[in-house]
């Protein structure tokens, strides 16, 4: 079966059978509940709170799965995130999630030198998938949350993981685009755009497994046939990208809201590269959009 | 009336009754010749063809508007372009449209020191207007074309431009967001945004005339209450911009290619700055789009 769409993933999720642990950072706010009851509800988490006393007495859903929750005590949500990395870092949990923490403060308990998650020389930076109305496929497009502006080596990184996220789910060849706001290389204005070359020469030499990357292209000559036919340009993606190589943070940004604002899309995000998915979703995130950033966590 | 629909912005040009006269470089191909058609079918413009021999006799619609339309002779699209930019320089055209022929080269005639049509000290900027299925009011956000990274100079400009659009349209105090990924000043990452505060204060003062003017906002929080309330913020615009800044040519570049990609919004596209409107599409824009960018320079 082919994943189109984000049923198709929480079903691939559900008769894979396997409960990912997911340690939850002071998870004492609605919609983080609200996303673990979800997720418990298809069977696909175990859970272990990580401070925020009571969590479970106080609410009923949770009682319910009371043989799938544990709890650890923290004495504040700097303290549940040390303990809930520790997790992670010792095996003990698949995911790590934000609950009611300051980001900042949650990541500074991730990027610890000597106690922290993210492994020497790896880099850390969100892909987030997007189910779009009216689009025939998911779309994965990298960080509107983490870095500011890739390096080559980061941008590197990024394509990795988009190509890695989409062969497991059992896409071949996944199409990569490296995203700018035309086709053509702009050294003088975008250095980041002769990079791209090398990455595509990467792709070709089979450095990041089967797939296919191109770029310079733009969203609308990355994911539509009919635009790049428009522009009388061809590509080997042919218009057909799974997945967006974005510029930096304020790209990922604007796409990330113009799809949630205007088109009400179904996103899920995740931070990768640590030892673990980091499931951080924003203040502004629905509780469906957690329970999806859980699913994309638990791929 | 207030003017929340393309189709209100075109019954304002009628009821106005004022032909704007309309000077097209080599508009030989189907999507500006169906456009300039379209214009004429309303009564909104007289045309004058320049350059693109026998435009007229080969088009039967065009033949029935022949009292409409001049044609002014060229030797080839560049001496189109010369020829056209002196009749808008001269004041015998009010606005200018691009048809075949290379953008850079039509830029090049506009921006000529000494035959062109760009004021000593003006900022040659784009503005977009889109009407967002399902959203309740036009938007206009900044240039997806021309300038790379605006200066604080070509910013202030911008936001002079899309406040002048609104009061035009019967706006009285449009609302103005400073877009930004999130909604701190970032000096180090983001140095712009520092500058910010000081157009927001030029505004407090009464610079660009009544409007709000508020930033950094993130798209969401920009134009959706809702996003504003969810992240516990307030501001003065209420979640109900009636203008975006964006931060760079790439910010509207996948501003403008998310809409009209996912959700075929309706666009349409000017450039401000010169001695008048300058109509420059791009090869990927249809016919209506050209035509409503016809409309928006007619305003």
């Amino acid at each position: 079966m082919s994943i189109t769409t984000f049923n198709h993933l929480v079903e691939l999720l559900v008769r894979r059978g396997q409960r990912r642990r997911l340690a939850v950072v002071n998870g004492i706010d609605d919609h983080t509940q609200r996303a673990v009851e979800m997720a418990l509800d298809e069977g696909i988490v175990n859970i272990i709170f990580v401070g925020g006393k009571k969590i479970i007495s106080r609410n009923q859903a949770m009682a319910h799965y009371h043989s799938h929750i544990e709890y650890v005590p923290a004495d504040n949500p700097d303290d549940a995130a040390r303990r809930a990395v520790a997790l992670c870092r010792e095996g003990k949990a698949d995911m790590l999630m934000k609950g009611r923490i300051n980001t900042d403060n949650l990541l500074r308990a991730v990027l610890n030198k000597e106690t922290g998650m993210l492994p020497k020389g790896n880099v850390l930076t969100q892909i987030t998938m997007t189910e779009v109305p009216g689009f025939d496929r998911l779309l994965i497009f990298t960080d509107s949350a983490v870095i500011p502006f890739p390096t080559q080596e980061q941008r590197v990184a990024q394509v990795r993981y988009v190509v890695n996220a989409w062969h497991f789910m059992g896409v071949e060849e996944p199409r990569i685009a490296l995203i700018h706001c035309s086709e053509k290389v702009d050294e003088r204005h975008f250095p980041y755009t002769a990079g791209y070359k090398d990455i595509i020469a990467m792709a070709q030499r089979g450095e990041f497994g089967k797939c296919i990357v191109d770029g310079p292209l733009d969203i609308g000559t990355a994911v539509s046939p009919q635009a790049l036919a428009t522009k009388g340009l061809s590509s080997p993606l042919e218009g057909r990208a799974d997945g967006l190589i974005l510029p930096n943070i304020e790209v990922g940004n604007v796409l990330h809201k113009t799809l949630s604002t205007f088109i009400h899309a179904r996103m899920a995000s995740v931070l990768q590269g640590a030892m673990t998915p980091v499931v951080l979703p924003s203040r502004g995130d629905s509780a469906e959009s957690k329970f999806l950033s859980i699913a994309l966590a638990a791929l």
